[in-house]
């Protein structure tokens, strides 16, 4: 297969995750609308996290900003995987970790929640997307829209807020099976309609964040977080748009996420991207891999990285240039600028 | 090569170490001596942390309450990874984690560290080891010394605390490598002194904690991980005891803990024990490997895990039965007493 001439954004974005000919890999960052961007700290100020997440306008200038600033060829919706949770009638706060109203413990709890109707819940979201792809339709730019796992948002509504541990959700894992599979059921549904709407209302590809499914040994990988992917992918395509599965120290669990039928598996850095792409293959597109904390690494040192990440992902049958975790407050705005141009100077032949 | 009969604690766990062959796996826990034991925080009532670590009679006490509470056949020093730091003339505070008074951050501070004898620093760590000895030397139980790895203390001495993502530090890694170098070099004198005046005070074998460098590449691990290893394995072994080497989140490193020479690998439960068995093989023995989430579970479900682990940990040359990472303050005491039964429970033939 040959490459066309001229791709646009969107149409080397969409081929990558397809496996389809492209002149080379493109380029976003996770979190690329964060706090490391003093134009960004601008829009936040004075405002609290979440009600940033319900503000349509700012929501919209605050994921554009880093194509304007640096040049980078995916936007994602700005918003935070606890939205949808919010839908459910739970209580989130952010100090500035997520903390749960209530944490779930009881069966009461767990067998009241309903999932309804996002557009109806969080039309907010929604808006923000419409706005985006109408942003984006001139410059061609993709747009991404996501989604928390299952298993991630289980872990901090049970849990209550972040761990090192999560010994309380894993304590209901392993002594309540039943009821963690009840919640576990109620946020996939959740989040196959979330995702849909997303679709629906523009997003031409979306992403599943499981930052924390990392944290069980494979076999238990395999029966509490796998059948979720399974399960979120095989209702979400539908949709026609590709699905990003990101799992946060995964590298253990790599041929269960090739298992999950996504089209694009997204790495973090401990996760060895040649090895990755040998076994990927034909069956998956990869995403990443480059430590954020790398970004503060002199320009030339970046530069060298990503062409290895490059080289080292061609045995794969797509390649988008990312980072392992998202970018961190103290991230360098410079080192991010040249991340990207280090990406857009590989040449066809080397990505 | 045949099992003598009647061996005590100490030769198994000694030979489980060595490689060679025993009646069924040695059992003790990381962290047991802690918080989730009332006996452990009726001692350690009214006392700050770190003046527990300098109290010789309240530390011997505690290190022994596990053989004589739960029947685990080997203690270990109770101590901390900082105390050793306290030599260099570090503040240290602990609430309840590690604060450093003046995180490291500028060639100043580094080139100004010298390594004192830690006889001369710590003189109470050496009086903990020697009392300690005494009292299992009736019961024959092997007696643990350990230290933190150079890795790990650098990243809490230039990060100034625990942190998710070590930005800080990783800065300094990508930034400054010679003074990174220069940091671990002096890390791993004192490591090697503080860990040899151990055994000549009686510890039998020794484990070196990597509890962060999980949180490198496999790369970057090489470069600066896998030669401090090296250089303490090399230095510390001719003391006689065998040196355990555990990495937290360590599954993607597998194949540079192999190279570091310990002879014992302490995996966490995302590192398969199938798998590092087989790659393992006659290099090295293994430790772990089960998540201390699990003794939540009920026994049954302890009992079988254990079976599987050391099912598949056969391959390897030894195993030590053992949690993949520390008890945990909320691990149920029953949940600890089912694993120790478990491993004891297991025959020659299946283990």
């Amino acid at each position: 297969m040959s490459v066309p001439a001229g791709l646009t954004a969107r149409e080397r974005f969409l081929r990558a995750c397809r496996g389809e000919p492209v002149d080379r890999p493109p380029v976003w960052l996770m979190r690329q609308a964060g706090r490391y961007l003093p134009e960004y700290r601008r829009v936040r100020e004075g405002i609290s996290f979440l009600d940033m997440c319900r503000d349509v306008e700012r929501a919209v200038t605050v994921s554009l900003q880093p194509v304007e600033l640096l040049g980078v060829e995916a936007v994602i919706l700005f918003s935070d995987i606890f939205v949808p949770v919010l839908g459910l009638g739970i209580d989130v706060d952010f100090r500035p970790g997520p903390m749960i109203g209530e944490p779930l413990r009881t069966r009461d709890q767990i067998h009241a929640l309903r999932v309804e109707d996002p557009r109806q819940t969080v039309p907010y979201v929604f808006e923000i997307v419409r706005g985006l792809r109408r942003a984006l339709s001139g410059p061609q730019i993709p747009l991404l829209g996501f989604a928390g796992a299952p298993f991630t948002l289980a872990a901090y509504l049970v849990e209550g807020a972040g761990s090192r541990s999560f010994s309380a959700m894993k304590r209901m894992l392993y002594r309540e099976p039943a009821l963690m599979r009840t919640l576990l059921d109620v946020l996939t549904e959740m989040t196959v309609a979330y995702l849909g709407a997303q679709i629906e209302a523009g997003a031409e590809a979306v992403q599943l964040f499981d930052t924390w499914a990392g944290l069980l040994a494979e076999d238990d990988y395999r029966k509490w977080v796998l059948p979720t992917h399974q399960a979120i992918v095989e209702r979400v395509r539908g949709g026609g748009a590709p699905l990003i599965l990101y799992v946060n120290d995964g590298a253990h669990v790599l041929e269960s996420m090739l298992e999950s039928g996504a089209d694009v598996l997204s790495l973090d850095w401990r996760c060895d991207m040649g090895m990755a792409a040998r076994r990927a293959g034909r069956r998956a597109s990869l995403q990443g891999n480059l430590d954020p904390c790398i970004l503060a690494a002199p320009r030339e040192e970046i530069f060298s990285r990503v062409r290895r990440i490059a080289e080292q992902a061609r045995p794969a049958r797509g390649h988008i240039l990312n980072l392992g975790h998202g970018c961190l407050p103290d991230t360098p705005v410079e080192g991010v600028r040249a991340f990207v141009e280090a990406a857009k100077s590989l040449a066809a032949g080397s990505a």
